[in-house]
């Protein structure tokens, strides 16, 4: 599915929540759902299917916030990451810090 | 671009050097980056360039992180979110919480 795709879906699922919520409050849930992912992945060994769980609703967080700025995902990620480093356009990155 | 291309991507740029850097490094330039989002949303009005520029790079290091997990990104979103809501299972999302 493409980036646009997936962010169109949660916009068709979310969108008038989100707006509600507003902006504040979704980063909020985000910077939540991060910190989630965060204790998953410190598990020993990591349970597979939460640690899944928790990386789809960071990308969704991330999806209805960008929606409530109209912000299309895609084309903000395919502009800086265009198949080459944005710092030192190689590819592999070639950056030596 | 399928979610997967760009996951795909950013192994391709960055595999190596997230390897290095590691799990902990990475899920920590993460939260760096969700920061950094939230301080350009609190500009009023916002830059829109500078805000799709944090955008992008939350969902690289979002994909880079999977990386390093071995977790596809692509399938664990549309595992929990299939154009439904996980928990009322409607579309739009009807929980009344």
């Amino acid at each position: 599915m493409h980036i646009s795709e997936f962010q169109a879906m949660m916009r068709n699922l979310y969108f008038k929540r989100d707006l509600d919520r507003g902006a504040e409050g979704t980063f909020n849930w985000l910077v939540d759902e991060v910190k989630e992912l965060g204790e998953e992945l410190k598990k020993s060994p990591i349970d597979r299917e939460a640690t899944e769980k928790e990386f789809a609703d960071v990308i969704a967080w991330l999806a209805s916030l960008a929606n409530i700025f109209g912000i299309d995902l895609e084309n903000a990620s395919l502009n800086k990451y265009n198949f080459k480093c944005p710092k030192c356009e190689h590819s592999p990155c070639k950056c030596t810090f």
